[in-house]
């Protein structure tokens, strides 16, 4: 089938590679991009057949719905849009009921992979009305992993980024139950070789994982990790997950602590830790350190 | 090889059956037990020919101790006691100390693999001298998974029961992890079905891992795990943990949240939320529950 | 001055009684209410001469929009609103902004003080444009209590409910604290008389407070609290903390430990706990209870 | 009455002088200190009638061990020491049971107070036989605050010290409920003058506190800490509090969290924090900061 791709960056440009492999035609765009197929929405949409199914790859808020907004204006009746970006969930309602009024479709299609999805296929989990969902199913198929799991109807419109979302909000936990063991070993002297035994724990052990994997392997680039700053981003939905469970009255300790723990990790100094500071010397006259 | 093996439990009569299937001889005790090859630690010793190789899987602790000291007594210069069992790390330079004085050699093992270990392989994390650790080599290679992974020499005496310990503190944090996703999943109304969810995570995601698997196993035996109660038992090696990396000054914000987790979920009911409850009614005059 | 007063709820009414001491003259009204001075908003309305000061107590969200939206319709450009209630910081704009179109000003109002406030005065923190600010200075003033502190212009509209929001914030980990504290020492059999060590610690020690005073007044009431559920509630100013936390990237890991503790509080049984106990069984064939 | 005092400190020295202006007689005694009233702790003994109290203010562990050493080759049955220092409550028992031998008292006994004990008197919770503590009496009164409150005779022998260990504990976890707030208010720019909305506190508020009064100190010297790195020690205590919770198998989350909070303060980069854009790098690609 035919697909229209927005979005060639990390993520859309082996999606289309991938694609396109499994014998699809894709027509990919992004502004001023040299490997774009076409050079604007309305050549992209002008190459493709009534009913099309356009995919967006891009980012999360303001770009996303600009170009909801503008797509909105060029497809017909018929045609559905897919946002396989990381949005925010609640977006998808407003996307949807935006488009609908104008009879186009659309599906929510959280997208996990990174830059493994090439090769390995995409894990995809969408929302949406299911004559919708079956426009785009051959697309789907195309990019999940082979094998019998990889890819979720998870329900209706929003579905599909509230499930990417929450497996988000689980991989910050892993990522930080790993990186909490690992410097404990580290900071202990029992352990002779910690790299050893991550390495160790590949096989037969309750933790293996493919996170487990990924940490040998990047102990293997830098032992110690000792060209690393340790300083960790957020893409937004770790906290959008921490609002869902507070919207829920779901207590979330784990995974927001490991989100805390990312926020802190980007201060060059904590506030929080100041005023302690400050108040250890104001009743105890205990010694503080000066800022630098 | 020979091997006299102590205990002969859930996790040590599976493992006398894959030591055997490869086999060795083993010759194992446990009091008061049907299939138990001798009826004593003295006709256990007895058995096996010099040098010995015994390994005790039994509770940790004062019988661990106990066992310890009655074997110091009928075992020779050049044998070898392995405790497999979930001790404390600290107790291990005690016993090699011990044990060293009558010239008898230690080696601590962690072990996990749970009931899975006598098809899959149980995965080995060990710690003391060499010489004592290449007496018994063959036996971890017969319980150890094939591949390349899944054992480890670890350190010194101490150090396979440490990294059996962070091993263990990062399992409670990843279960922590699923099992907060999974709450979240179900509480929120977004997703139509939440199994089929988990099951589709199982290949192309960042989260695929062996718990994930046992994740869908579980719903699948019970969706909604209707049939449990919220209750969760721990077994030490969380404890040691946090102890560990208080000694350490490491925060471990997301483990400690787990086993703080399993805390609360065996009180009937929560005697700090009194106090709130108590002081919220003190100054604010809001409602408190009975007790019932 | 006179005042209109909307809520004559736990709070309200103790206000109108603090506010009429001081001498001011005050209309306070609240629906199929016995003690209400007139019976409806438009009475209310009539009774006051402009330029007019109307003081919301009622119950933040839909009930607060509603008598917002109805007073627009009845009061006249010169007059002010104050919102008291426990509205989100985010509602205040909003409703700035309605009214000032009419030329009717808004100030929003944080109160602390719950029961007490009546003979001790409440705090309070406001926010707003001076001009409108400066014809509620008189009931701040009323309803302060005596002594320096005790109320703060705290910025522009908004500004007052988000200081109180942080306030309760604290107040959440404040009462956590001293609820820990509290469960250790009755957990430990090392202090004979837990209510006696909370009594000595109200003079000379870091931690004496006035929720210090109220704990042991609770004590004295209940010294085990046993007639209590270990059961509490929140009103919202906890979550929205943690909210506006996550918004500006800030850690607030006892802040929001509190929060979650009240969540789990409120559930029969953990479904999280649920998956844990589901995951040990699945892995060891760790015993899991039934639910009841 | 006597007293002898080992330690002079910042805490010793000032304790002296409040004890002394109760008009009791010290004999105070540190190594090589100029206002040292004897110079060795024969001296000190000699300079006392039997029975004899001795006060030890010293480092807790070796130091304390060492002087309790000493001490019990010089004092007389009959005689008592006390324990003001910081000791963990477990090596009470210890130094009771070995002081009993000989027919010496011991006392535990938990200080609060800081620098302003001087003037304000210090809080004291106590641990001991009644005997023992009888004779300490007169002391624990010039040293207590004025008011009914300020001492307790907390149980038996480590009580005290428990007692101070869990204030410790409740301490931490609120001065990181200020340290968050404070932070919070100072990141989002709803409030305009945090230390004025901090200052307002002061009084009729659900948290105000002697911390909250010693954090508007702070601010008065320093308005956003600007001198301060956010860096802070943490003398034992604290992890105490941890480890005998988890003893007990209570949760402590809001004092664990305040806890690590420290230990995090004081990394120059988190360790975990590498391994978690490690393996951000190795699924997703996304950037990694070098180390400096």
């Amino acid at each position: 089938m035919e697909l229209g791709l927005v979005g060639l960056g990390r993520m859309g440009g082996n999606m289309r590679e991938r694609i396109r492999r499994a014998g699809h035609t894709v027509v990919g765009y992004a502004p001023d991009t040299p490997g774009a197929d076409v050079h604007s929405l309305r050549d992209l949409v002008d190459a493709l057949a009534a009913p099309r199914v356009v995919w967006l790859m891009v980012p999360a808020g303001a770009v996303t719905q600009s170009v909801v907004d503008e797509l909105s204006g060029l497809l017909a009746p018929g045609d559905v849009i897919v946002d396989g970006g990381n949005s925010r969930w609640t977006d998808d309602a407003k996307h949807a009921e935006q488009l609908a009024e104008l009879g186009i479709g659309f599906v929510d299609c959280g997208v996990s992979g990174g830059v493994w999805g090439l090769e390995n296929g995409y894990a995809l989990m969408y929302g949406g009305d299911d004559e919708h969902v079956a426009k785009v199913k051959p697309i789907f198929e195309a990019l999940k992993p082979e094998g019998e799991f990889g890819s979720v109807h998870a329900g209706r419109v929003g579905a599909g980024h509230f499930a990417k979302m929450v497996h988000n909000g689980i991989e910050y936990a892993m990522m930080q139950a790993f990186a909490e063991g690992w410097e404990l070993l580290e900071a202990a002297d029992e352990v002779t070789d910690v790299r050893e035994v991550f390495r160790s724990w590949q096989e037969g052990t309750v933790i293996r994982s493919w996170l487990l994997d990924l940490a040998v392997r990047a102990l293997d680039q830098d032992e110690h990790l000792d060209q690393l700053r340790g300083y960790a981003a957020d893409s937004g939905e770790g906290r959008w997950t921490v609002e869902a469970a507070i919207d829920n009255a779901v207590p979330l300790p784990a995974i927001t602590a490991s989100l805390f723990a990312r926020f802190s990790s980007r201060q060059d100094d904590s506030p929080q830790m100041k005023m302690v500071a400050a108040l250890r010397n104001q009743f105890g006259g205990h010694a503080v350190e000066g800022s630098e």
